[in-house]
């Protein structure tokens, strides 16, 4: 059994979406957020204190865009997997590792500077410089959208979407949506339509009231 | 025939030094740092101006950890991959990722608001922030060498090795590595004398040399 370890609207949303895509059996145990100061014992899951945690088994992780990966693959023949032989195999590598380590690290720069730190702390210009950057590298998303294509790679969902999406959604709680192309509305809009996002929407408001956790994420960065 | 695209020391070192480790054939295209301001027509290779760019005949790749899991792959039965029955895939698949999104991009915060932003532009305290939480991070690095191990998974050095070392390779740069553990410093001490860990570092040295790009990284940010 895999068990999940997960903040609402956390980076951990990818893996959580990616068991409602595989339809595998998991527990979901939520922890409020930052769990490193709100929930001191989780240090003995990880002692870095951050979600995503992932427990199959032996497997221990905590990397969420790797987790797309290791989920797709750990059901042989699943369509969200690309195998090394398919054209698109380079460009999945790609976007799973462009979702997390291009697209959502530098809006995190903006959820600490212009919304957690206390106000003495704010930092609205590297806010503002990483909400620039963030935009500027959505291009390559942009342009690779331009085809009229529905999806990432292979003419099919993959985990590369779900490894994007997530920066999508964070990009959602930042206000940074408007200053989307249309391409990548587009696409966000049909991310959000489908069956398992909404599945692991409910299932992790579901699981917040079932464990006594805010059903919301931080104040500052709920969905506007 | 692959074309790498690189600057000198820039992350673009992982696909290098991978593909001297498998031995495969290559040109190697050097640019001052940063393409974007110095060489603009770079810009029609790709358009969000950043190194690495790896083409490979009809792929074409941005991601530099995602790199080093294509170059692995590429070649049937290299050790460097590890394949999804082999009991350290997910951990393989988890340092991949954190070699670069955890790893690496808050030292980047280091080298922009320490040393390439003018004075005027400067933040001390956000260089310190993510030097402390780069550290942190470097904890599970350190967990997992506790045990005496060579290399990160399955008893052999692989392609999480090369994006777990250059995060090492740039906290050398930026004149963290004292502040390592010992037995971090020894990992990357072991890793620094790969041959071909060498034959990389000899290779962008030559060809800077040979193109008439600057043989050292931008002046803030060398060696000490």
């Amino acid at each position: 059994m895999i068990t999940l370890h997960h903040c609402v609207s956390a980076r951990s949303f990818r893996p959580l979406w990616m068991l409602e895509e595989l339809g595998l059996p998991y527990t979901l145990r939520m922890l409020p957020f930052p769990p490193r100061a709100l929930q001191r014992d989780f240090l003995a899951d990880n002692p870095l204190g951050t979600v995503p945690l992932l427990v199959d088994g032996e497997v221990r992780m905590t990397e969420s865009a790797a987790m797309c990966q290791y989920l797709a693959t750990r059901m042989p023949g699943s369509p969200l997997a690309l195998q090394p032989g398919e054209a698109d195999y380079g460009a999945w590598l790609n976007w799973l590792h462009q979702g997390e380590a291009t697209l959502t690290f530098p809006q995190t720069l903006v959820l600490r500077y212009a919304h957690f730190e206390p106000p003495e702390r704010r930092q609205p210009q590297v806010a503002q410089d990483y909400a620039r950057w963030f935009l500027a590298r959505l291009k390559s998303l942009d342009m690779a959208l331009q085809d009229g294509r529905e999806c990432l790679c292979a003419g099919r969902f993959t985990a590369a979407d779900v490894s994007v999406g997530y920066a999508l959604m964070l990009a959602g709680h930042l206000d940074l949506l408007s200053a989307m192309s249309p391409a990548v509305q587009a696409y966000w809009q049909r991310l959000q339509a489908r069956p398992a996002f909404v599945r692991a929407l409910a299932a992790q408001h579901q699981a917040a009231l079932d464990q006594g956790v805010p059903v919301t994420p931080a104040p500052d960065t709920r969905p506007r």
